[in-house]
């Protein structure tokens, strides 16, 4: 492994996931080689049957490996078919404790959308409100499903959402909430977001109501900086940013637990279609493993990537299919590894 | 009042509204005086003060009006102050059993977005859902809301997406949802949308998951036609598609109810910071009286107005101050009279 002499090896949990993953995943393992990454990376397969000692498609060793190194990078992975089968991201959110999922959301320089210049970050609480699982039949034709909202899980999200913008540098804080209708549940989660808005008197904080923010985002999405939500409106909105920039294929996500423990992902599908064809796209798993190395504190290593991969993007001779290219992933891959140098 | 001779009347119920509400009003009543619109009104005032007879806001007479002529129009209504106060927007669609809001989206060609050619109309279940008002804490700390959902209201607003695609020309009505977290309840409301789907085989039906969703329609809006979806999603997805022409001062909407009973309403504020002061824009108001001719069954004059709109924007020379002029809501009106004849 090339790891620079003098420098910790740091041993990272690899989910390479289903259909496109291994190929993207693949993709990383050069990319971090070349750059001379110090991470020794511990791979794992999860899916497609239960483990009888988690109950779970998460296999023991998957979750032990993730809680031992702290931190993890995963690919795309097929939900297994079933009635009540949870998809395995859920899964694996709701088992690490991984409460706060963040989706940095940047304009890539090469790649033209209608939207120049985005450059804001998703926070969306990941445990509760209505994921809550808890739905019944009141009586027949009448159903309904319960949304959760806790002081503490609230004041935690917030609580990182405050101190991730003062760390990178964000100035403003924006809760989107439905407190106009959800008067208690949204009501609380704002009420929790403004108390740990008075520890940070630096960072402006304000109140979007979640109509009037899609409206903002997608009249002029330079309205806002740092967003942070309840689990739903966190879902629809972190999609809807991904749009603005190109899509969930050039859209880094992390989800964040106790103790920086730390899984970063790729969003997009299993492309189960493209699968083994050379041909997926590796950006979004390559820019959440640049996302992985800002949390792990290597920041030069990690600009150095991100900066190979929006030059190769800008440069445009080595594109995957959905970028309008023709090349395949490992030639993408090389091209990548070039611009490290 | 200028009505065509032969031609029937017809009385309707105009709430002009608080802040900007009278003056757009005056600027639809003049605009119907031009075209020679057989309509007389029946204005009322709501709000403010809670009638004893109804225990709301909305007087009794306003709602007996509104029933008794099937037909309305509203502007923008502010929401009494105080804690536990519904909006009167809420009110009304709750007590006069308004259950679809319908709002077509349409680009306005002399209004430049970064989106060309919208042409989509988004239908939204407007009684139940997560606005079901019920909430409470379940110890200190944890509070719930409780979405509802039924088959009866579901079963209902399908049947209008579906007849609406039919008599208006439309091709594909795609369900919104997110019935692989919340199975039972978007889960019934997609069960509700497939048994009607059934009885219009020359409608294409799809089904969208809500974050999907919110990225195609930043990416491609003409991907969709109608869309039919749980109130919430609505409220979300309608503001959003607003946004892509321009936002709420230039789009329609209107609430229907059983036996053709209709609303039509300006979604956008009371702007009281420019009330009074002949500022206001009154595009969202006019295009909702349009919706109003056309639900009347009265398709000539509608496209006369709708012209006369379109024609006034696109010239330019009269545009209100959100519009980029400096022209005020009676000089905006007079040129929409004028390109009326
Ligand atoms: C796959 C799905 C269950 C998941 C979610 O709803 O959270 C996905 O949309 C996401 O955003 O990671
Ligand atoms: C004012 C508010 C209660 C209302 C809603 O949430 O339905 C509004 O946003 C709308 O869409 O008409």
């Amino acid at each position: 492994l090339g790891t620079c002499s003098g420098e910790k090896t740091i041993t990272a949990t690899l989910f390479p996931g289903d259909g496109i993953g291994p190929e993207i995943a693949k993709s990383v393992k050069e990319v971090f080689k070349q750059a001379q990454i110090p991470i020794e990376w511990e791979e794992h397969y999860v899916g497609s049957t239960v483990d009888p000692r988690t109950g779970s498609f998460v296999t023991y060793e998957s979750m032990e490996s993730v809680r031992r190194n702290g931190i993890g990078l995963k690919g795309p992975m097929t939900t297994p078919i079933g009635k009540g089968h949870k998809s395995l991201n859920l899964a694996l959110r709701k088992e690490l404790g991984l409460y706060a999922n963040v989706r940095p959301c940047l304009s890539i320089p090469g790649y033209k959308t209608r939207y120049d210049n985005v450059d804001l970050v998703t926070i969306r609480e990941n445990t509760e409100g209505e994921y809550s699982g808890l739905e019944h039949q009141v009586v027949k034709g009448v159903v309904e499903s319960i949304k959760i909202i806790t002081r503490q899980a609230s004041s935690r999200v917030a609580e990182y959402a405050f101190h991730y913008a003062e760390t990178h540098g964000r100035k403003r804080v924006s809760a989107i909430h439905k407190a106009n209708i959800m008067k208690k549940t949204d009501g609380l989660f704002l009420q929790c977001c403004r108390e740990v808005a008075e520890k940070y008197p630096n960072i402006v904080y304000e109140e979007v109501i979640i109509d009037n923010c899609m409206m903002m985002l997608v009249k002029n999405p330079a309205l806002f900086d740092v967003l942070v939500m309840p689990n739903l409106y966190g879902d629809i909105i972190s999609d809807l940013c991904a749009g603005l920039i190109g899509g969930l294929g050039l859209t880094p996500s992390g989800n964040i637990g106790e103790n920086g423990l730390a899984l970063m992902e790729a969003v997009h599908g299993t492309a189960p279609d493209i699968a083994g064809k050379n041909m997926a796209n590796p950006t979004a798993l390559l820019l959440s493993s640049v996302m992985m190395l800002q949390h792990l504190g290597l920041h030069d290593k990690a600009e150095t990537i991100h900066k190979a991969i929006l030059k190769t993007i800008e440069e445009g001779k080595y594109l995957t299919g959905d970028l309008g290219g023709s090349a395949g992933t490992t030639e993408f891959t090389k091209a990548v590894c070039h611009n490290v140098q």
